[in-house]
């Protein structure tokens, strides 16, 4: 995996400023890069880095800051190339190809040519894996699914019957897409199972991260948007539709039927109620609770900081009274308001 | 999968208004139904619906409402009614039959006639597999699991040593029933484990979702009552005892030795201290924290719901300085009431 | 597994009183002990336990409580004792042995004469496994993975390429170590992957609870000190460093960069934003959010209790308002000055 800084230049469509020969073998941080690593300045609060870096190259955003260094790559957004980089650094993630003789696969499914099956995973009847996918070891491919071109499955996921994942897709390991959505009816002190008809659909270009879920839906589908990129311990729960291109971080919990829309960001912990409608471009910063539709863009919150726990105490000591507060306000203000007048008058 | 209206209302005892022979092949949703698809009114608002479906039939409380659709069933409960029918449209999820050439069932585990076990799956020592079982791809059934009569593996299910599992019961995929519990000794800076010597208990007729944990107690056991339906993604600490038919939705988390009452509703995000006691018919909405024990029946609440990111901040900034202005406030108070003296006393 | 008191007594450093002969065969709770159990007594609020328990002997931390009963073991710590007394009591949880033959291990790993490698497991190039390690059923050991000696992997367990684990950790069913961190690049309205090159590495006796989350460094390594001890469903992000001896409860999520301290508590459902630090000795209580860094040791809090719900929905129409009042508070102290002077002045 090494390269000269010119054949990476290329690459991003950056010019380089200094040696072009220079043999570059990884990346690295301003901090800790070695003489034959590539790092990076995107966030101009740590340019005071460039004059300290033992970095061979950096990936800087103009000419000024190329002198600061002896060698550099001067690129428009250095760190959209320093991502586009990552991509010829990653090492050979898994060692098997092909189908491996211990997977079982149904008779019925098609398997693209090119395809790789790990060890001990089971494809179930009708599944199609699409030309270039690669599923791990251990994973589970549920009846009728279907792989698009080109994703990728980490070991032991698990895709229940009749999930349609699109192209490009990545999967990471014991995310769970198209487990039953929660649907219980109420009878006499009871829960009635609703079975869930509905499938989980996936567009290209989708990240679901280790540890998520996304429950198939009652009736009709859960949708899952072109680019949508969701992080680990995430619960999508069903008929939940997701518009193109939003992101979503760990550990936030999506109720049944939600609509949120694209280009959306929702925060870590972040909690959506149930049958709301979230607008495009909607942001959502961490551990809010939304309880309603949002239908104008913008950001929103209601996450509240730590204090020391004594001073915390005392806070919601206090806020469990405010509305006997509030109720003593107005008294005072008409008390006041009485004063006034008598004052004047006298 | 299809059936004349005449036989499904047979099912759900209900009344047939229109052509009784209508062949139904699916359930539909109002909005999107076909004419050969049966849909449900439950919900009053959306009794509008009725004159625009396209839905071959409709499930409806009354007379009054068949009339608004050439064919219905009536039904008292139709939400109940629907919720039956899924049954019978519920497609064959796994094609796996009898025991897989590729599990590994230990010698000593017993395994009943009809139940099947998916491929890869691997049963220990002792175990004992219930008649009509059914255990998914990648399962791992420990040492002296028990399996009641008709319980449901999805693929990926992981159940330690000494888990017993009733009737009926459905576990989704990567479900961890009988990890350690979180607990240690602090000993001089750091931590002894205590190992975890109970088991958990399942009843009969429990639902426990996709990656959803439920550790073995430490001396005695884990308990979770009939009925109980548990969502995804939810942790059950050791020693936690829940009663028949809770519900617990996505991410709420209850630490050890909580004890949570018959028919309680938790919902979405909620954290459950450790060592409390939860009343039967206690119901908690949304992402809310429980710190106390709860002994009268009811709702309860800390959930706070989101605003414009820019006014939230002020609210923040105004609750961090509550309690000086409730210091101010008494203070107010009393320079009022002198106030008030020499006034009234000039 | 029977033990005389006095075999354990000696384990514990502890010293007998009554009957050092006799038979020991489980641990139990002063609640529910019965005559060949030992039972301990840790807190003093159950010391009126003593009275009534029906356990063969008892733990306690001097000869007075030990008079109590009639055997006891006197130890200067008993929840200590009690805690290395579980060791003892655990049954043999797996019943596999050697390298199943349904493992699939690749040719270059190596695997220690003495490990233990489950059904269904699969071990991929280069990797190596300690001495004395035991690797459950349905694990995926990824590349060059190292476990140092002694450790333990539950089933279904997945590591990926390159991550290290230290001596005698415990790794719980389906946690998943080294998946790629959340890190995209936005580029016009999509979201491009930063490939995620650092690994994972776990110091030594760390234990991860069961469907836990701990991502891959972006360019260095995610680091896990020793005796770090982390419980269920807890997500770590990218480049995140934990100090020796921290504990993290259920649900916790921790976001990309953070550093936090040695000896830290995180209790359940806390979330701790990106890039912050947190110093030793920190202690955080449930539900809180860390959106800044903490300098100084202590406990710092932000999670609210619960109240009834039409309680809490006055107070939260009032919290909403609080910004309202404030300014109101501001012009009542102002006329009330005002009011002073002219009182004052007539």
């Amino acid at each position: 995996m090494s390269h000269t800084l010119g054949q990476l230049a290329h690459r991003v469509k950056g010019v380089v400023k200094g040696n072009a020969d220079l043999v570059i073998n990884k990346l690295g941080t301003l901090e800790n890069a070695m003489h034959n690593e590539l790092s990076f300045l995107a966030n101009p609060k740590y340019q005071h880095q460039l004059a300290s870096t033992s970095a061979g190259a950096v990936l800087v955003k103009d000419d000024e800051l190329a002198q600061l260094v002896d060698n550099a790559i001067v690129v428009d957004n250095p760190y959209l190339a320093f991502a586009q980089l990552t991509n010829i650094f990653v090492p050979v993630t898994q060692g098997w190809t092909g189908v491996h003789q211990s997977a079982v696969v149904s008779d019925s499914a098609q398997i693209a040519h090119n395809a790789v099956i790990g060890p001990n995973t089971a494809v179930d009847d009708n599944a199609i894996i699409g030309e270039e996918c690669v599923i791990g070891a251990g994973c589970v491919i549920g009846r009728g699914v279907v792989l698009g071109k080109g994703t990728y499955l980490y070991p032991n996921v698990t895709l229940y019957h009749g999930v349609h994942l699109g192209e490009d897709c990545i999967i990471h390991s014991n995310a769970v897409i198209g487990a039953d959505g929660f649907g219980f009816a109420p009878v006499q002190g009871r829960w009635e199972k609703i079975h869930q008809l509905g499938a989980v659909v996936l567009g290209n270009q989708v990240e679901i991260g280790a540890s998520t879920t996304i429950d198939r839906g009652a009736i009709e589908n859960t949708q899952i948007g072109h680019g949508v990129k969701i992080d680990n311990q995430v619960q999508i729960a069903h008929n939940v539709i997701i518009g193109d291109n939003t992101a979503i971080a760990g550990g936030a919990m999506i109720a049944g039927s939600t609509r949120i829309g694209a280009h959306c960001t929702i925060s870590g912990g972040v909690g959506i109620a149930g049958h709301l409608t979230l607008a495009d471009q909607v942001h959502i910063t961490a551990m809010t609770m939304i309880s309603h539709s949002i239908l104008e863009p913008g950001s929103y919150s209601s996450g509240m900081g730590m204090e020391p726990t004594s001073k915390w105490r005392r806070t919601v000591a206090r806020v469990r009274r405010i509305d006997d507060m509030a109720k003593q306000f107005i008294q005072l203000k008409q008390q006041i308001n009485k004063l006034l007048e008598k004052v004047d008058t006298k």
